[in-house]
């Protein structure tokens, strides 16, 4: 047992806290002047601040940090680059400097474990390099999308053509000006086993029959000029050699591709709330009423412990997630990657709405980040599979375990 | 002990209720298509829908509802305005298609009971007849304004003008196109007690000297047309005649004037709660996820059962504080005006985010009301008072009220 | 809508408050040290401090207060009793004393209702008048009792008798050296439908083939000289005419039975929440560390406040839940008294575990009674219906309520 | 970053497993009917199966596991031991089986640690030996104790002699049969700076003037033969070469003691908690109502997953604690002993509450441990320093900690 961070570790995260510390954080109010924001996609821009700032990062090394992968990343443990996510989840703009944004990293992932060498050459390069970006299309609008079996869309085998039909939504990064490639899942086999119907599709932008139809609002922001994509696909063809590591397999792509994720978001959710929290405890430092600074009046002393807390249960528990899927991988650390799933992102929402109460009428504005990460740590209970859905399989994961022990069952 | 509404308030609750669902609930989509939004409040404009429905409304007697003053008013009791409140906390647009939206009853009824004649003639009959909007300016952004003391504008007098300085902000509905009025309270008296310092002055939107300086954004939304405002006040000069009940009565007249607002916001929060649990009903007996409709899923008979329970709850204390200030006044229900302020936006916040989760994406998306509701109860929690204020205010009074009790402090 | 109470409830409560203050919490002392306790109930006996105090109450007129039924009680209203029952949830002894105390009052109720003229002569008559006490027997040991249909217990018709067998708990007041009637109830047909096939049965304590194993520890009480009784009926006869009401109408009573008793028990609830906030109140502002008393310090002013906020909701769904049953029945107020069932014994598990931390060591002890409430309280959240059950109730009609009112299910 | 056991924590985990699987768990029933119970602890004697057990585990080489101290223990980590210590709390007798049990640990850390060659060979020997049993006194009845600096004991010089006076409580293990030692704390110097103000006293049990006045109901239980005692000390004077490190040094004593005790209860906690989901989720499958088992009804599967996520976070923020006093030292780990000591007897006290509710009447008998356990962990909320103490411990160092980094104070 030992909880101190390896020495790659210890050095990268230094390197990346003064990466966004020096460079970052005092780039943001650029970056947000040079935004075109919106709810009109089609006029959304790269802002050049950020290309700016992944050539910086790209030159110091602090490049596809995610990716423990020899042959592309950096060759390193998950639970290495998990303290590296935090200090990303600090400012909205820092994982796409480090070229570690979502949904990017999963793509790579995918193309990096399942790709062929084709697909790698093709896809996984231009991401790996910064040039291009990406989106990855599961979620639908007709259909509760937490029951993954629900999938209506079609990805159908016509010759050495797969024809792909459906609508998709909540596809991030989908209204970037540089996203050109479409990750896409669909039913394939409707007669198969469920988890063995669908098939994962490479599709570039532009592919006739895709549609982008808008950007989705989240919580009042359109998070520009990545966005949240509502999309359909009609009749779009592409060759059967885009489909990843073969028809049926998408479900077992999926699962694989969800746990890193998952423990990146969840880490990024911790360097929010730790950020959320600094901002708490300055303003409550700082501000006087009935007499006195704020953190002296009331439950604020409680708020301040309980966050602190909460937000160090919640690292541990992720950190031992990524510990996992590096020791017994991700099919071993599932009960694992669904515990971090369900805390990360409520402790973040809960030190979030305290900072906020303790900023009064400005935690409400848009003058701090209080407000979009209150929208950033709420969503993220629905995505990647909403609450529900994990304490259903993580108690159902603990009786199977228990069951296993139990000598008969009693009454 | 009589749980039933008077027959006044049956027949006007029904008379609401038609009107929104037959009326006001099909036009929403009018009125959101003519809003002109965005930050660039100076181009917002009254949608001729709103207007249409007003005179609608005021031809059908539901008009004014809100003020429990024969003069001007309905006549009735707050316990009998309450239920219909709650009704047109099911819509965004209901409280000012009956003149009964928040700025401008809290002004009409500071107006009515403290106005004189002229003012009566020149502000208050317009805004009953609701050819004009107002403002209140209160809050400031440079002190912790939960602590009303703090307040650092000032209104000195100078012969027979009040010369007004300072910096406002969440003013609502300072950005609508019709808002006249702005009720400024500042300082007047530096050396009088604490709550004789401050006066409430009318002071004519246009005034030179007053500048706009901006709408806020709430959580992402700047809600126009009305908004919420910034604005400076540099030597703006007025008659003393438009200070209210003279000077140094500010805190007099802002205690009174918040006694019946809190009851209609906790009232609307309770509507919207309805509204709420009524839309994660229908979608959790309407969605299937692994097998099943939702709502026989996990926890979710838990989570409607827990609505139910706390709506009722909330909707109960709110009543008993209109109640208190029907027959004790405003000054005897301060404990239970702070209690139902702490409840029921907590409640509301609590219902809404429940139905977001059961509506997965739908819910985070502008396509249905509920961001904007998660929105606007959370706001609460902070407007109108910060939760821990009204706590702290009703746990004094406990113990006040309990040492009145104790034969002598024993250990 | 009117928040006061009936001239008849004012009057008795200040007159109930009077003798509980006056004449009951001095005498608690007294009865405690005439208790013999223990394991052995057998020993038992009743306080003779007790049997004064029930004189004193009768003469006083305070007898009975519970039956709203002009035959036999007082002919008032539920939401007339249910202030008189809070106050006399203050003192563990205080319901006994006013011939109000649980399962007494549900098993008058029943005679009172469902019972021939014999049966009431014989039973109804001497428990009225405070001469025996009695037990309800419907729980069982081996089954999930909160699904009241898996009850095991038989009462199977044989010529003009009826034959019982099976084995009971958590039969209150079994132990109690007055107690001379039992009601059983048992499966006399298991062919006809689920809700028609128990019946209700008179049974003398010490008909043969009655055996009282045990009294039952609660939360380490054994809450003599009550108790909480195991009890196996073997072969069990008593004349057919024993049966309430006739076969087979089982449910039918009990579900009548439960409705005043859960109104009474959550109104002792809140009387004893209001007991603990008091001594809460006491100690916090007679306590001192770190410079301080204790209500100044940290989160107090908020515990205090959130368990005022709690009570008084409390109250006022239960006052609720007790008016509907006075104007439609228990059967029309099926959810509410499921609601207030989740509700006070919650309540009154919070106010008492703050009192208790506030009180700290001394708290925990048995010098003064918070250890014992929250037994009590924490008890009541299983008997009578777990939470779970009742919230599912609340989940089912509120669907069911809903569903009335959609056009059709959209999606 | 390695969340795996040493081979030595390993190995030694395994052992203690078995040893409380089969030989301790199977003898719990016969050290129960050996007790003798009750409130007169005069009779109180020590079950022959713990001697027994004692021999067993002394001869296993399982024995004061509990000491990182070469010279006298087994010469390991604290974060070694810890996961020993989870094991043994899931029987309550556990802990003494192996000498592993509070208050001796506390006090044999003491006297290693502080203890003079003498004062070793006196005491320390006998209690490593399990042949004597001791007390701390140090929780006083008339103060707030959790301002440690209310104590009001003194321990005054008088010659080579210090004469003690006062009254403790909460004085656990003093009724033991074998209890032989007191560690008695009180003020020495009232002139002195607060936290030198106390001394630290070794006081035989017997000695004149020490009159054991009772032994406390702790939730109802008395904790035979164990106990809670109250004590008075009227002029008790022993040696002053019985003050442990001289005068004046009681709090620096007590700080040290507290770091392991508070590990070693938190992992006890936690051994608790997973015993009584094991319960839990064999009770729930086991059960059947409204005709399925209880772990697929309502929201069971969310308490078994929100049960399973907090133990697992509970767990590891508790080694994190172990493992930094193992490394930087009691000292540098005050916020996250604190912080431990917040959440696992909290985390305890929900499972356990959880277990009972899924268990009903069973759940609160005496028949099962659910009822003791949750006393225990109630009691651990407020023993060792009540959760708002640690919790405004956490706050003021986590301020501190913000405010080294803040460059100035913004407002």
């Amino acid at each position: 047992m030992d909880f101190t961070h390896s020495p790659f570790a210890t050095r990268i995260v230094e390197q990346v806290r003064s990466f966004v510390t020096e460079r970052i954080e005092p780039a943001e109010a650029d970056y947000e002047a040079e935004l075109v924001g919106g709810a009109d996609w089609t006029i959304w821009r790269q802002p050049p601040t950020m290309e700016r700032l992944k050539a910086e990062a790209r030159n110091a090394g602090l490049w596809n940090l995610f990716l423990p992968d020899a042959a592309h990343g950096a060759s390193h443990a998950n639970v290495e680059y998990a303290p590296v996510a935090e200090i990303t989840g600090r400012s909205f703009i820092a994982p796409e400097v480090f070229n570690c944004s979502a949904p990017d990293t999963g793509n790579m992932e995918v193309l990096a474990m399942f790709g062929s060498a084709d697909q790698q050459r093709e896809w996984l390069a231009p991401l790996l390099s910064g040039e291009i970006r990406s989106a990855f299309c599961m979620t639908e609008p007709g259909v509760a999308s937490s029951d993954a079996t629900n999938m209506q869309a079609t990805a159908v085998l016509d010759g050495d053509e797969v024809v792909l039909n459906g609508r998709k939504w909540w596809s991030t990064g989908l209204g970037h000006p540089h996203c050109r490639l479409i990750i896409f899942m669909g039913k394939t086999d409707p007669d198969a086993e469920p988890h063995r119907r669908h098939s994962m599709v490479l599709v570039p932008v532009g592919t006739p029959g895709v549609r982008i139809e808008r950007m989705l609002s989240m919580f009042g922001a359109c998070d520009e000029p990545a966005g949240h994509g509502e999309v359909t696909f009609t009749n779009v063809r592409v060759p059967s050699s885009n489909i990843i590591a073969g028809p049926g397999r998408g479900f077992e792509i999926a699962q694989g591709r969800l746990g890193p994720g998952r423990v990146h978001h969840c880490m990024r959710m911790i360097g929010m709330a730790e950020r959320a929290l600094e901002m708490l405890c300055q303003r409550a430092a700082s501000r006087t009423a009935f007499g006195s600074t704020l953190d002296r009046l009331g439950g604020n002393t409680d708020v301040i412990a309980n966050a602190r807390i909460a937000i160090d249960q919640a690292r541990l528990l992720t950190l031992r997630a990524a510990f996992l899927m590096d020791t017994v991988g991700v099919k071993g650390a599932m009960s694992e990657i669904s515990q971090i799933k369900v805390v990360a992102p409520a402790v973040a929402q809960q030190v979030v709405d305290a900072a906020i109460q303790v900023h009064g009428g400005l935690g409400m504005s848009d003058e701090i980040p209080l407000s979009r990460m209150l929208a950033y740590a709420r969503a993220l209970r629905i995505a990647d599979g909403p609450d529900e859905v994990h304490r259903a399989l993580i108690a159902k994961l603990e009786l199977r375990r228990q069951r296993a022990g139990w000598p008969a069952v009693a009454e």
